[in-house]
């Protein structure tokens, strides 16, 4: 348990809305092809902003919301699941963009469970009073590395980003637990393979599709339902999730997929209306997809304060992460 | 102040030993070329190894030191200063290679201090007994993003791994203190600008450079220079180095260039029997460059339990980092 509290959030969307039907004309499918695959009406791209820019914006909204300047920030710390440059790190990117100096910076990487490592590392640092205003961001653009050959995966994703501001609380906020597996059975399931050091970029014109993203869904779903029962067990003490939930107020689920959002609400008996589900309107955005619906809900009053808020990620490794805190 | 002990540690070479006549001669130069520039005689670069392969040997090596288990590490934290591939974490992959399956995983990245970042989150994480055992390792190789065109850069680096295992502490082993600072105006001193989601891959045909390291040596090297006596007052409280130096056994300093290693040495009077500079046979290994000399130094008994140990890095970022601890 941690002293830890959201002092303020924010997020960006790409100016881009790209509809199911615009895809369909793209990729030359019937009208409605691309909702029936996805289960996504529509979903955002950037046009010229960057994963940094898309920060940016976020980030001066979390400033505005947590009344604070952003000379106030002492620690930035990036949970992208890609990063905008190999070096350096996005968070000193970040960083200059915003015209600071001397804040520290690093990046924390979990793919689309990098929020919840962020939380995981930067919540003692706040309790212990090492940091006092952390600067959390997660800007995700999926639509770069997408494979358009690939209807299963390319349909899913949209672009965007969510900054959070942490402090020690000063109410009965608080970062009650957490909880984490990676399970590398499922390491190449969903990847992308070219781009770093091991197949360096220049490889790209001999092997295209090395350098997208590759997902085995079929493989991935199945070795995550295998895992998320004694996952859910270990995350909630031995209790059931329906007697665990009782207590919960909102569950922020990473919006892997549609089908699986769905799929794993009914199996595992997650109460639906306290179930955040709006893949539809925005697609899985990566590591921004927690943090966004985070900030959203409570800007929608879905979530007040003292309220119990489960976040639950799956992301590539194939890594499964819980935060349960109160707002 | 944690506490946090070093329970064991490996490092991993690479097969293919570099010398700087071979870079002479393979660059066209005349021979003592490469030695002058670059003052390293030797450098490793991989073979046939990855960086999650080095990882491996050198994890190998950190648990036969440590006298623990595979199966008893129960966090994984890649602290490296560039990704294997883009997608999943670096972290995941090494679980992958060493066979274990459910440990979380995470990445921290801050360029060539990412070991110092990793110590900072692992440690309170390990104080408060949230882990037992954490495997942190650095495992990077520069020689694939080498622009051999600039030789003011490419005559530095050198690849290699490094791994410790990290507990609370039974005796009086401790992380003292720590302190970090990011000055974003050297952001683009030193940099990879290609090959994540800003410049993709698939543009290295048209602009080859723009994927290759880059330094802007005498611009990072001021910067530098004008940040560290702030620095070195923040991380000393107030004291002179000089004076704060007399309770340090050893001071393992991010092995950035020759030059600047014996320039601050001198200028800001760190003993310089205590002062580790051996970038004459390994060259600048990123990230792996103080994990690499830690170890080395333990091995080599010029690290004795309950010596306190100076670790200082710079960075990308430009990032300055130190991590203060008893052994």
């Amino acid at each position: 348990m941690y002293n830890v509290k959201i002092l303020g959030s924010g997020s960006y969307l790409p100016k881009n809305k790209v509809t199911s039907e615009e895809l369909d004309k793209r990729l030359g499918l019937q009208i409605g092809t691309s909702k029936k695959i996805s289960h996504v009406n529509e979903r955002y791209y950037v046009k010229d902003e960057t994963a940094i820019d898309m920060a940016f914006f976020a980030v001066e909204k979390a400033l505005n919301d947590a009344n604070i300047k952003k000379e106030d920030i002492d620690l930035i710390v990036s949970a992208s699941g890609v990063y905008h440059q190999p070096i350096p790190c996005n968070a000193s990117l970040l960083q200059e963009k915003l015209g600071l100096t001397k804040v520290p910076c690093f990046d924390v990487n979990t793919t689309c469970l990098s929020f919840l490592s962020a939380l995981e590392v930067v919540s003692p640092l706040i309790h212990i009073g090492k940091y006092k205003n952390v600067l959390v961001f997660s800007a995700d653009i999926a639509s770069v590395g997408i494979d358009y050959n690939d209807l299963k995966s390319c349909l899913l994703f949209g672009d965007g980003a969510s900054a959070f501001i942490l402090s020690k609380s000063d109410c009965d906020s608080q970062v009650i637990s957490s909880y984490f597996e990676t399970h590398s059975e499922g390491v190449h399931s969903t990847e992308i393979i070219g781009g770093g050091n091991h197949i360096h970029s220049r490889e790209c014109a001999k092997r295209p599709n090395d350098f997208l993203f590759s997902m085995k869904g079929r493989d991935i779903a199945e070795l995550t339902f295998k895992k998320l029962p004694n996952f859910f067990e270990k995350c909630f003490g031995g209790k059931s999730v329906v007697e665990f939930c009782s207590n919960v107020d909102l569950i922020i689920p990473h919006q892997s997929s549609d089908k699986a959002l769905r799929y794993s609400q009914v199996l595992f008996g997650f109460p639906e209306e306290k179930f955040v589900n709006e893949i539809e309107k925005y697609g899985n955005m990566i590591s921004a997809s927690i943090p966004f619906l985070l900030d959203k809900s409570i800007k929608e009053n879905r979530i007040k304060r003292g309220d119990n808020i489960l976040l639950l990620g799956t992301g590539a490794g194939l890594s499964l992460g819980m935060v349960y805190l109160k707002y």
